[in-house]
Order: structure tokens, then C-alpha cells, then sequence
């Protein structure tokens, strides 16, 4: 129950919708291009199905379609960036951007947000560094949806990690991923479907073993990743905390599970202790370590002998972070976007609100 | 089967050991401060268990007692280290240091180690960076015993990530884990039971489900944190890759399964493209974020919640990382450390060779 759509039927939508919102016409058509390379990567629930959910934002008071993102703190290695409640897809590549040149200085950037809302895919900002034959990185906190081990608590969000490493004739090395056994998208695909989690996936809301796709809507939690504590769940749920303290602690947002809700149907947690959503950005020049063509080499070497590692039986080949949603990536420019009936109605119905036809 | 030793006794009989080999007064203390530091905290596979380990990789000569350790490359936040082949245990601490000061002026700094050894815990170095009000990370690659997702060879080690952060008047947060489901220790404690496996921690050499704690001396391998694909390996995987990228093949060591092994009777990998073992190291000073004891408040605040965030059926308490180590920690300074009679005997053995007493 999908519709084919074309990148570029998408884009002009989304970047319409985003004019619409009252976004300038560089900051539309950068939020489309952030939000697109989700869906033209495969990561379906970060794209275009989150786009009437940033409007309800917006309509909430909570998107500022006109920030002032800014500097507000720095060193040579260092900055704080306070996003003025602008779209994260904006605020994310303008922080980056101020990792990038500061490791162009110093060696390697380091930047933490607050004030700030979803981002899209950590992916995109980690690649930005690519090009500059820098080591990108790219993290941020959501709201709670994980249960710390030994918990029934929803204290942690998904927070991915995305980390970006350049290579030379080989692709590069792209892994972005949330710090739990599944993101919450992957439900989401399971709910549509009617079908059951496998096991290790969620906990009900008394952390019994649950394999109910809709057990967030229940009180339960997605668990860390690791699932357990006997299979190293206390490892995600350092690293989504890791992530957490990173992005919001060391800026000044709002954490744990006081980070802001994406649905503008949820409340707002009380007694905030930060602001907005945080995230955390980092680029490392290459030749800040060694001479880049010589590491690139080496990457190539890496890459090639995991590729080449012997495969299991039933599998062809080893992938390497980065293989799968390269492979969508290629396929989807081709043939195009395609897009779950559920999310064109949203698409159609947020475009008949500003008059603008999918 | 254990002898209850006092800190005191291992640590004079460790150093005895260290000078014995050639190793200056000052080195020998550090590489036993560094190696207790794993027992005190009951992380009893990286301490005086590996002692007779050390000692086997400097017979055959892989162990230069005497490094001129020294920074080969460097901007305002980076640097290289080649570790001349010395003890990871004075190396690592040395490649720290220089983290903490390039962070002292730049804001951050970023240590990438060739030519090193086996360096202990990893969460000792992270937390060396705790009383300058910074964050410290550490990270090393290792012998090849993890089989990427879809296969079936030893391509990475256990490759931790350790992240200490400063608290105010909690303790600081400290995460160390190894990025497999479960380090290569636990299955040591296994097989001195003759115990069996939890599913997901190994599998066979066909890539087979296995539950047998000896499966690494019969062609098998440990799993990347998640243990399968459907709970995540790849994330795991990716996580361990990254740490071999940022210790060896930023540095010039050797990486993925060309990692020189720690049992001194493993032959080297042919073709090795790098130099020795590689570790990465990071130091953030708090303050080239925010005002220290605000970002130290807020993370009181952090920890306290965690804490107290509902505890699931059948556990008091929620921890945070680093607890259980300074639960152990604590009761060990108290009542001594106990030493498993294998390594009772590998440590008179070691002994004996330098005529030394236990």
C-alpha cells in the first residue's frame, strides 16, 4: 500500500510546505534536502512521514521558522550553538558547519546545542565532514522512550550515533544508528503490519517480555541496546546516556526525560531543567592525525578485507556500516520514493492547509 | 577457590615483577597502578591475571621495557603517539596526558597511539581526566576474536569505549564495556565452571547457534553487542569498528585481524600493515561548554533521577554506570582482593622465574 513519488516531487512539496510555515527560502530548501536524505536512504520513518508532525510543531508555538542560531560559547576546539528553537534540520547543519571549521584551525571541532528540535538522520551531518577528508560525528537526545536496565521507566530516547569516515577508492564508512535494540520505526512498520516484535525489543509497562508492537501506546518501553542485562543491555543504555549528557547536559538542554516530546500532542514535561532538544557534532581532520591520502589507503584496506571476510552460510558477503542504505540510495533515485498510503493522506492533508497539491 | 590478597601484597609483587623485566621505578609503578586498578574494581580478567602474560610477551621480545615513548604528529587538539613498543600500561597514561593538556589550551584533545600494548582497563585512563573537570574517553583495539554480522571470521577484538564524566557531589558517571555482547573474561569465569554459554554471547565456526564457553580454541567467535542481526549486531559491530579505525588506522597501527595477539604463543599476522596495538584517547574540558560547576549540578541532577527512576519488579534500584565497579571497589580495599588459584599458580610461577615471592 504504497505510492511511488520522485525525489523531486517530494522535494518541491516539502520545501513548499516548509515556505509555507514561514521558513526563508534557503533554510526550506536546506530542511528538504535534510529531510529527503532519509527517505531516498531507506530510513522511512525519519523523512517525509515526519513532515506534518514538524507543521504540528510549528502550530504548537515550539518551531521558530525565523531562528537567530548562534554562537554562544567557544574555544579553539569548542562551541555551544543555541538553536533559538529553529528546525533541528536547519540548526544541525549550521553546527556542524562550526565543527568543520574549527578542525580546519585547530585539528578537530567539537560542538554541543541546545534549543533545538528533531534533526532528521544523524547521517546527514556526520557526511557533511566527508568532503573536507574529515572523520564527521553526529548525535542527539529525543524524547523518552527507553527504560534504563532494571527500569520501567522511560528515561532515554532512541539517541543515534552517527559516525562518518572517510575512504578513497572504497566508499566511505557510514554507521547511524539508535542506541536501542530497534528504533522506534521499526514498530512503527510492525504496527502497520499487524505483526509482533521478536523478542528483546520492548518490556511492558510492568518490564514483563512483551512482543506487542503497540506496548509504547501501553506504558512500555523500548529497551537498550543489548535487550537485556545477561546480553549487555547496561552497554546501550550507557551509550543512549552517553548521547544524552553529550547533547543536552553539556549545552544546556533539556534531558533524559525531560527532553521535549516530538508529537505536539504531548505535553511538555514539567519543570524543564534545560532548554529545547540537544544535540552534539564532531569533525576530525584526518591530517590532524596523518597525511589523508595514506589513511584513505588505509581505508581502502580496511574496508576491502572485512568486505572480504568469509561470509555465514546463507549469507553472501559481509556488509560494511554504510552498504545497505547506499544500495537504497541507488535504487531510489532510479525508480523513485515509495511512499505508505498512511503518510500520502498526511502529505495531502497538510498540503489542502496551505494550499499546496502533493 | 580463591586466596584473598591484600592491594598492598599484589601491587609490591607486581612491581617486583615489572622491575625484573627492565622496567624503570617510575614505569613499573605506573604499569601496577594501572593493572591493580582492574582488580580493585572486579575486573578480575584484566588485572594480576594477565601479569604472566605481559612477562611472556616481553621473553619474546615483543615488550620494550624501557620506550622513549614520544608525540610524532600534533596541531592545537590532536596528536599521535608512538608508544616505541613499551607496556600499554605506561603508554596509554602517557597518550592521556598529553590529551588533557592539548584540552587544557584548545578546549579538547584527541590521542591517537601506535606501537603500543595491552593497556589494562580502559576506564582508568578515561577517568584520569576526572579532576581537571574534563571529560576523558579511552578506547583499544585488540586481538581479533569477533565475528562481524553475517560472518563467520575473527576480524575485531573486544575493542572498549570508556567515558568518564564529572559529577559534583555524586560520583562521576564511568562507562566502560567491551562492544561484544560479553568480553572474552566472562567466558573464562565459564570455563573454569565447565559451565555453558547464555545463547547469544559466541557462536560456532560455521556461524551456528552455540552455548560452549570454549568455543574460541575450536575456530569459533564472540558476537558484536546485539548478538544477531534482528537484535542489533550491526550496531555492535559498527561500534567495534569504529574503535579499531580510531586507535590504529588514525594512529599506524595494526588493525582488524591483523591486531598483533595477546597470547605471546599466537604467531604474529602476516603482512601486518601497521605498527603494534592502537588506542585512541579524548579529553573535554567541561568549561569549553559551559560554566563546570553548572554543567557539575546539572549532572547531580541527572544521576539523582536515573537513580530514582522506577525500579522494575525484583531490583531495588536503578544503577548508573561505573556503581557496581565502586561497589566492588570499595568492599576490596576493605577485605582484599581474591585471586583465583590458576592465577595463584601462573603468579608463583612468575615468581619464581625472578625470585621474587608471592
Amino acid at each position: 500500500m504504497s505510492v511511488i513519488c520522485s525525489y523531486d516531487r517530494l522535494f518541491k512539496f516539502t520545501r513548499a510546505v516548509f515556505t509555507s510555515i514561514g521558513c526563508s527560502e534557503v533554510d526550506a530548501n536546506l530542511a528538504t534536502k535534510v529531510l529527503l536524505a532519509a527517505d531516498i536512504r531507506g530510513i522511512d520513518s525519519h523523512g517525509v512521514a515526519r513532515l506534518s508532525g514538524y507543521v504540528r510543531l510549528w502550530e504548537a508555538g515550539r518551531i521558530n521558522p525565523n531562528p537567530q542560531v548562534k554562537i554562544v560559547h567557544e574555544t579553539p576546539s569548542t562551541a555551544v550553538v543555541d538553536g533559538d528553537a529553529g528546525l533541528g534540520l536547519v540548526v544541525a547543519p549550521f553546527a556542524m558547519q562550526v565543527a568543520i571549521e574549527k578542525a580546519k584551525i585547530a585539528g578537530t571541532g567539537w560542538v554541543s546545542v541546545k534549543n533545538s528540535n528533531h534533526f532528521g538522520i544523524a547521517g546527514f551531518h556526520a557526511m557533511m565532514a566527508l568532503e573536507h577528508d574529515m572523520i564527521g560525528m553526529a548525535m542527539t537526545n529525543a524524547s523518552a522512550l527507553v527504560a534504563p536496565t532494571f527500569s520501567i521507566e522511560r528515561m532515554l530516547g532512541t539517541n543515534p550515533i552517527a559516525t562518518a569516515i572517510p575512504a578513497g577508492t572504497q566508499p566511505p564508512f557510514v554507521a547511524d544508528f539508535a542506541t536501542t535494540t530497534a528504533a522506534n520505526g521499526k514498530l512503527e512498520i510492525l504496527q502497520r503490519k499487524n505483526a509482533d516484535t521478536p523478542l528483546g525489543w520492548v518490556q511492558d509497562m510492568e518490564g514483563g517480555i512483551s512482543t506487542d508492537a503497540n506496548v509504547l501506546k501501553k506504558g512500555g518501553a523500548l529497551l537498550p541496546l543489548g535487550s537485556d542485562r545477561e546480553h549487555g543491555s547496561h552497554k546501550g543504555y550507557a551509550l543512549g546516556s552517553i548521547v544524552d549528557i553529550f547533547s543536552a547536559v553539556l549545552s544546556g538542554a533539556s534531558y533524559g526525560p525531560w527532553a521535549p516530546p516530538f508529537p505536539a500532542y504531548v505535553p511538555m514535561p514539567e519543570n524543564m531543567p534545560g532548554t529545547g532538544l540537544g544535540h552534539f557534532f564532531g569533525a576530525m581532520r584526518i591530517d590532524a592525525f596523518r597525511p589523508a591520502a595514506e589513511f584513505k589507503e588505509h581505508m581502502d584496506n580496511w574496508i576491502t578485507r572485512f568486505r572480504n571476510s568469509k561470509p555465514a552460510p546463507g549469507h553472501e558477503k559481509v556488509l560494511i556500516p554504510g552498504d545497505p542504505e547506499r544500495e537504497m540510495e541507488s535504487i531510489r533515485v532510479k525508480e523513485g520514493i515509495p511512499v505508505v498510503a498512511s503518510v500520502i493522506e498526511e502529505l495531502t492533508s497538510v498540503g489542502k492547509q496551505f494550499g499546496i497539491e502533493l
